[in-house]
């Protein structure tokens, strides 16, 4: 039933199988490496939509000012998610847990970060609450860190953050400082398993409708698309892939900027991340790159020179098929195609970069664009 | 105003600032060395008290089945405490937030722990709530982690557990698992900085009259009554300790174990505990005990002999004034007597010394009573 504080709009969504596993793909590049591997969630709807389910897709301008919406994903490190299964309760647990302790009624919900798994994630939980799902996300990417997000550089509150875990534990976090939210969050999510739901970010409909990053579930759906498009045609997937960010408008430059097999992999979960470096050698002699992550690729450097930085998009994909290989994936000898794309602009002003650019990671700054790193023009 | 209900009893005591103080002395005592230096606790309450506070206790026996009682204390590592000093807020913003979670009015508090700065934290919170404080308390002393309580080992819930701390962070944990509660009280209070403030087993009146160890501030009180007035007659304050303890009924045997001067100390914040050793030297070359402790002191050995177990009371005091020095205060060249006393007998079931014994320390077992391994007779 469709809540009185969401109007009926012409270009409501009503997502199909296909659509969903396009979205996934979609998903998959836009994790820049990270937000875990979407493949679970992936079937997990599918399986949903199979037996009946439904869920509809939703403009920000759908909604009322004052309609409820709440913001979900999963927090920890992939490489745990894919030996942690979730329960399937969690999501659902956590969005009363919310509607409990605000005393509101949530009308819709929306993922905090479209990138990877996490892209599909509010997908699962509308369909398991019979909500939409609002077209944007706060990342327009994915990011490691819960404050990472447009919502946290426009001034908006991420509590009360609420954590559910497949034991049925929940943790509610009430705290006005969102940094001290993620370490809250990220210190729950390492003592429950490594990996766990969290609903943040809870916001009104004006809020989203001014803070949101809009359309970003519209534009992994097209990147989806178009690469699997371009399979069954058995055209090229990367032209597809570049024709289809061109058409979104909010990645406007994206090429291939390294191409070769992957010689050397460091990799841990150290603070609930997974942390590591991929060397990856070009195909005869031509070069070395190296790509620092941190859940997501962050650094990419060619011979020593910076190709590529944080909030642009690095993602690995398989040289063949332009299928994504996430971090907690990658293995030695996969033959691979770096794709390097940009930001949305919201992510590369001052105050965002301050929050999500080279230096909240400490990494060699300062933040050029990967169109000037790369003599792409303008 | 009283609550309705919690009756009104003859044998209600209101405090004045000269039992607080003796109240101070007497859990310092009880601590074992732990459950952090009540000497500012001590200030805050007596500046209440000088101000026109008033606190009163009462007896388990004046609760209605259905009153409803929140445990209240601080959890972190001692040492930390001392630099990290509360806002003052944090007590009754957990008790407000424990109210709003279940819907219930707060009728009194109680101390999970009597030992150290927690046997005091109870009447602070009471003094600013205007509630009373229920004569008893969850662990007949101090122990380092929050589910070895007596309400776990009866089977009481831990949750909902409510963190507070000195900037408004508020966070709620709900699980069945009360080790997971523990775990995850934990790791939010190292985030916030090593100490934060603790409501947990929150409890009906029935559960306080089955389940809490019954009178235990009243014990507090006799010991550090009894420790002032043999230092104010110019007595043997130790003679006066241990007459105290055999008055109490619960802490049946006690006497000095050691008595010497403090030659090492190792001691160390890891994973939210003030984890070390003391050790002492025998006066007249008389031997060598090594003190164990984990917040609390945990396992006493002269010269490689076991003479005390954890729950058993090893408490550390000045060799002249009998004045407690609680683990985080101990320093090298103090003169020192270590003084043994037994554990209520509720701590020494099977059920209990599975969640508090030495094998849940990972200590050298089995427990053997104090009164066993000296030789004390029963």
């Amino acid at each position: 039933m469709r809540s009185l504080k969401v109007r009926a709009t012409p270009n409501a969504v009503r997502f199909t199988r296909q659509d969903v596993a396009d979205l996934a793909r979609g998903c998959a590049f836009l994790g820049s490496g990270g937000g875990g591997d979407p493949q679970a969630a992936l079937m997990e709807i599918d399986a949903m939509l199979a037996n009946g389910g439904s869920v509809e897709m939703i403009a920000a301008e759908a909604l009322d000012d004052d309609a409820f919406l709440a913001g979900c994903g999963w927090i920890g490190a992939p490489t745990v998610s894919h030996e942690k299964l979730p329960a399937g309760r969690e999501p659902l647990q956590g969005l009363r847990k919310l509607e409990e302790v605000t005393g509101r009624h949530v009308d819709a919900v929306f993922p905090v970060e479209i990138g990877g798994s996490n892209g599909l994630a509010a997908l699962g939980l509308a369909l398991r609450a019979g909500l939409p799902v609002v077209d944007c996300d706060g990342m327009g990417r994915a990011f490691p860190e819960s404050q990472m997000v447009i919502f946290n550089i426009r001034g908006q509150s991420a509590a009360p953050a609420i954590l559910t875990d497949d034991k049925g534990t929940c943790v509610v976090i009430d705290t006005a400082d969102n940094v001290a939210e993620e370490r809250l969050a990220r210190a729950v999510s390492v003592t429950l398993g490594g990996v766990c739901h969290l609903i943040e970010y809870p916001a009104d409909g004006r809020q989203i409708k001014r803070n949101a990053l809009h359309g970003t579930i519209s534009e992994a759906l097209t990147i989806g698309r178009a690469l699997r498009i371009a399979r069954e045609r058995g055209d090229d997937p990367f032209a597809g892939l570049f024709e289809a960010l061109r058409n979104c408008g909010q990645f406007s430059h994206a090429a291939v900027l390294f191409d070769g097999k992957i010689v050397d992999l460091q990799r841990e979960t150290r603070g609930g991340f997974s942390v590591g470096r991929a060397v990856i050698d070009g195909f005869g002699g031509n070069g070395r790159m190296e790509i620092d992550f941190k859940n997501e690729n962050l650094l990419a450097r060619q011979d020593g020179a910076v190709r590529a930085l944080v909030p642009d998009i690095i993602t690995i994909l398989d040289r063949e098929t332009a299928e994504t290989i996430v971090t907690e994936r990658l293995k030695y000898g996969q033959r691979v195609k770096v794709v390097g794309a940009s930001a949305p602009h919201a992510l590369r002003t001052p105050e965002a970069l301050a929050v999500l650019g080279p230096d909240a990671f400490g990494l060699p700054g300062p933040y050029r664009t990967i169109e000037s790193l790369n003599g792409w023009g303008t």
